[in-house]
This record gives structure tokens, C-alpha cells and sequence, in this order.
């Protein structure tokens, strides 16, 4: 029944009692049998996708997730492993790191001929919203987080999101994955449970199509790849790198766009996820859980973050565009956040407060 | 001392304490001459612009800004008029509108020689923020709101907008006018007295420059401008108008991004504020005090929210981009709010949890 795959790490696959299927990650091979006992039924819909001709830029309209069942109550939270009675979404009792589809997915399987259309102004039809949404839970241990999780789980986290990756990746309609975490409620988040999610789209996102340009016209221009010299000046510069060992280096970036945003990146660069092979597999833990313990360190109070995977696209630019892990923080102090508001939201045009070699010297100075 | 600019409004323009321009736009000439007696000092400092090489966007640094002054206690709004003792922003004792320089702007000035350094890669250098942060008091009335002025008022606002966008792009840094609102503390706004902000950038913020790149493919294409056929297909569905009269029209935009979403745009389309013919100006305080009285009534409720101008650029477009403004609101439901977590904030992409027809129905729903 189990499946091993890279790092050690064996995955098992079963089956949700409304069809969607579970994905056991566990650091030694262990049998996962454990039955969803709940009486759920699909959740049928699909939304749709609209083109903005403003911008070219495609919109989920999710409006089907309206109707989503609402969170039980606190002392039944939904990504804690089921115990007795209690039944939640992981069916075993416990685990080490599961995924499985988002009950209410913004994005999902579309129909075998779906096509995404051509972008024609005002005149481009809708489609199915295609695409799919995932849950990673990193722990059974509600009152973790990705920086408390040992080297050892962030390996088990890692090989998950890879493998995930690749997985996705096969599929026709995607374009592009994306692993990411939000995390604390300032940024929305209603369940505390350390997880993350994986969206992946049938389009490159908007914000990927700008990365792509800059990469594409770099290697264009110089031969090289954009990254690989960022992280050249990163390093010649020092000051903002927050550490590093032999594969990673973590850093804040010449042009920081947040408070407390640290850039992750493996030193030898690879286009996805998927892509990193032992030795750098190996070597995250290390300097993500550091990173992330100095990202909670500077106030002594967790930090509410989102931390987005980068990395080329399905079927293109997988000669320029770079595997990187952004990290960025709306916290500036204990009591005040950074609210996106006139300018970063309706112009894209960020303004800092704090100079990114501060906001690197207050991560460094915390005790690791 | 005070000029007749268009639409029966009077300028007067006079110096604050620390040298700051404060301009009192008026319905009917009134002598101005209230005299700043604040001991306040220039605050010298100018921010600097840092190119992020990863999607050749300019992040501004205001560092100098962490040194500002902290707002007064509750009592002594700011931007209230002076009274007696209580000195505040605005010397004298009553006011319809006003603009000044923000105390601590982020863009500012720059010396003569300024130049906004070629974009290169990592090898772009730094510059000094050129550009203009003011504030735009829409009222001496500190517990009203835009949607609560009189048409007369609104109208007042409306040449000031155009009065200051037609100043700021004559300065040769300057190459976009941004007049917006934030409104409402979940988009951080921590003075609660009715009025918004005019940032002039020294370069084409991103989104700008995207939604330039959408106008100018159209008009090489179609030979129109895209916001007229955009809007033609909003009169042509019907279903999304929130209302209009001969010279605007609102609308919740068929792509819509937030939960509450209004375009409002002159029917006969200019490249910017300054364009605006009498007509339009006098026909537009109808459609903006009705679009946000029903945002506020949708929910019962001051709605929080950003309200921005899109136009053309000063030096590029005028010929596709076209005067628009639009004002989206983060609320979904009255103890809800849409967070912009991963997909919006990181991948750029929206996942809308309402259809924008099931949103201007909501809309128009409200009695006005």
C-alpha cells in the first residue's frame, strides 16, 4: 500500500469518504488502513474563470464555496488526527504529514477537453475554474508550527511538497504550482493548526508572467540566470543574509517590499521543487527552521506570515526562472502591522519604512 | 490672494510653520490668512528608490519616516480646524477643502539634477524618491464621510483633484498622479477624519504600466480605446450597473476582484482628471455620493475601504488609458473580511467568493 519515494520518506494513499483521496508522508514505513468513517458526500461545483481585460489577468470566481460547510467548533479541529468520536479530516489517529484536497477547492479537475481560451480583450469567453487546492498538514500536534517542526519533519514536509509537485506537474491543466503557508489570523488564517496548501493553477499567475520577463530578458541579455546573480550580490554584499549553510542561503533582499522578509533559495539553483536533489533536500531543515525561529524571535510573539514556493512554470521557463521560498511578514512592531493599502494595493508601488539592512540586523541579533 | 480656478471654486494658497504649502479650496471666495504659529521644523530627509531585479518594480525606502511624529492624542484631531489652543494641521478656523504637504512623505522633491536611473538588473543604482505625498481634507466635519458630503461638497473635492492633478504633472519628476481614499481601519487608517491622499510617483507604478500594456494592444488592435468598450459592455449586460446619470456610470466590473467592487467612470472618456469638462464635473457627485452611500448600506455600516483613481500617465498613454476610479472593499459579510493571503498577495491571482452580479444586486438592493 505504501510508496517510497525520495529522502527515505514512504507515501500511502487512501481514499476520503466523499472520494477525495488522503496522502500519508511518514519517515519510515508505516501501514496506513484507517477508514473515513464520516458520512460526506462529494461537493459537487466547479468555479469559473474571468478574464480582467484591464490587465489581462484571469479571476476565480469561487462563488460555489458560499455554500462551504463553516469550521466546527474549536475543540474539533478539523486537521488534528480523528480520535474515538471525534472524526476530522485525517481518518488515522495519527500521522506525520498528510495532504489531501480542500473540501471546497477554489480550483479543480475540470472535464477531459477543457482548454483554457485565448485571451481576446472583452471577447474571451469564461472556463471552468481548472486547477486543483490542497492542505498540507505539517504535524498531528496542533500547537506546532513549521519553525518548532524537527529537521528531521521539515525533511517529511519537503519530500511531500516535491513530490507533490511532480505529481501535479503531470497533469495536463496545470501550469503552475504553488506551495505556500499563510499563517496567523492577521493574515486571515481561522485555523491554527500548522499546515500550508498547494494551489496549482491552469494559467501562470500574474505575478510569475512579471518574475518570467525579468528571468527570460536576463538570460536573454547575459547568458545567465537572473537568481543565480541576485544571490551573487546577496552574498559579495552580506549584510542582509540571515544564514546559510554549504546548498542554502537565506537572506533579506536588497529590495524588500515588507517589514521582516526573509528570500530562501538553494545556492546551486534548480527550476522547481522537484528538481533539488539529495544533498539539497537534505540541507533545507536547517536553514528554514532557523529562518523561521529568527522571523519569531525579533518580537517574541509569532509572527503572522505568508511564505510562497517560487519556481518555473510547468512548460515554460524552466531555463530562467528559479526556485526560491519568499517569507514576508506584515508585523513592523509588537502592536502595529503594515496594511497594504492605496499605494501597494491599487498601484503595485511599495513603500518601506525600514531599511532592509535594519530589519536583516534585528533578525541576526536574535539568540538561535 | 485667492484664484478662481474652474467649476466657481477659489484657491488660496499659504505656508504652514514649517514651510509646507497648504492650499484652502473654497465654493465662493473667502479671504484667507490664518497664520501657522506651530513651533514645527522642516523635517528634512528624503527616502531612496531601490529597483527589485526579480520583476524590475521600484520599491520606495522611507526610512526617514520611522522618525515621525506620533498622532496626537484623540482629542486633537489633525486634520480638524484650529481651535483656540488646539493647533492643528490647518491654521484656520473652518475649511471646505484642503491640500498640504504630508508631514512625513515618503516621496518627496528631489534636488534639480534628479534623473530616475535607467533600469539595469542588479546593477540599477539607487535613487532619491522623487515625487509628492499630500493630504486632501474633504471636510472641516470630522464625523462625516465622502459618501455624507453635499454634491456641492463632493464637487469642491472633485476640483481640487483636478486643480492638483493638472499642478503635480507639470513638475518635470513627476510621471503619475495618484488621488486615492483609504478608508477605514482594516485598511489601516488610524486618523478617522474624512479625507484621502494624493501620491505623484517619479515613475509609472507597476499596475499602471500593466493596465498601459492592455490599453495601448487595443487601440493598435481595434483602433478604440478599451475602457469605452469595456463600458459599452456594461451597458450592454445591464445586470452589474449600480447607477448613472448622462455623464457617469457605476458598476461592479465584470472581473471583479473584491467581494464589493465599484468602477465609476465618465461615459465620454478622458485621459485624466484635469480633462474633465464642466459637464462631467458637474454631473459627477451625483453617481460618487450614491455608489458609496450603497456600499455603506449594504451591510449598515461604514464600510471600509480603498478608492482609488486610475488615469493615464503624465508623459505616456494619454491616447488609450482613460480616467477611471475604483473603489473595492475588503468586507464580505459584517463580521467577515477578504484577506489578500497567498494566491492574491504572492501569485497576484483572485479568488472571488461572490459573483459580481450577485454583488451589485446586493448593491442596488440598498435604498438610496
Amino acid at each position: 500500500m505504501s510508496q517510497k519515494i525520495s529522502g527515505g520518506v514512504f507515501r500511502s494513499d487512501l481514499k476520503l469518504a466523499d472520494g477525495r483521496t488522503i496522502s500519508y508522508y511518514d519517515g519510515a514505513e508505516i501501514k496506513r488502513s484507517a477508514v473515513d468513517t464520516r458520512d460526506e458526500k462529494a461537493q459537487p461545483g466547479i468555479g469559473h474563470l474571468r478574464l480582467d481585460p484591464l490587465v489581462n489577468e484571469w479571476i476565480s470566481v469561487a462563488s460555489h464555496r458560499q455554500h462551504r460547510v463553516f469550521l466546527p467548533p474549536k475543540n474539533l479541529c478539523p486537521l488534528c488526527a480523528s480520535k474515538g468520536d471525534k472524526l476530522t479530516e485525517i481518518p488515522d489517529s495519527d500521522y506525520e504529514v498528510v495532504v489531501f484536497g480542500n473540501k471546497s477547492p477554489a480550483l479543480t479537475a475540470p472535464s477531459s477537453n477543457w482548454q483554457l481560451p485565448q485571451i481576446n480583450g472583452i471577447d474571451t469567453p469564461n472556463a471552468d475554474a481548472a486547477g486543483a487546492c490542497e492542505v498540507v498538514c505539517y504535524t498531528s500536534n496542533h500547537d506546532s508550527s513549521f519553525a518548532k517542526l524537527t529537521e528531521k519533519q521539515i525533511r517529511t514536509v519537503l519530500e511531500a511538497w516535491k513530490d507533490r509537485d511532480a505529481a501535479l506537474s503531470r497533469l495536463n491543466y496545470i501550469e503552475y504550482v504553488f506551495p505556500f503557508e499563510n499563517r496567523g489570523e492577521e493574515v486571515g488564517v481561522t485555523i491554527s493548526h500548522p499546515h500550508g496548501q498547494i494551489y496549482a493553477y491552469s494559467f501562470v499567475p500574474p505575478r510569475v508572467e512579471k518574475m518570467l520577463q525579468a528571468a527570460d530578458a536576463h538570460l536573454k541579455k547575459t547568458g545567465k540566470v537572473l537568481l543565480d546573480d541576485v544571490i551573487a550580490r546577496e552574498i559579495k554584499d552580506k549584510k542582509r543574509i540571515i544564514c546559510q549553510n554549504t546548498e542554502w542561503i537565506a537572506y533579506v533582499p536588497y529590495a524588500a517590499r515588507y517589514p521582516f522578509e526573509i528570500h530562501i533559495a538553494p545556492k546551486r539553483s534548480v527550476p522547481a521543487l522537484q528538481d533539488l536533489d539529495q544533498s539539497q533536500s537534505e540541507q533545507f531543515a536547517a536553514v528554514a527552521k532557523e529562518s523561521l525561529s529568527r522571523l519569531d524571535g525579533v518580537f517574541g510573539i509569532e509572527m503572522a506570515y505568508i511564505a510562497a514556493w517560487y519556481q518555473a512554470p510547468v512548460n515554460i521557463g524552466r531555463d530562467s526562472m528559479r526556485l526560491h521560498w519568499q517569507i514576508v511578514s506584515v508585523r513592523r512592531q509588537p502592536g502595529k502591522l503594515k496594511y497594504l493599502s492605496g499605494s501597494e494595493s491599487a498601484m503595485g508601488a511599495f513603500i518601506m519604512d525600514l531599511e532592509p539592512e535594519q530589519s536583516a540586523e534585528q533578525l541576526k541579533a536574535v539568540k538561535y
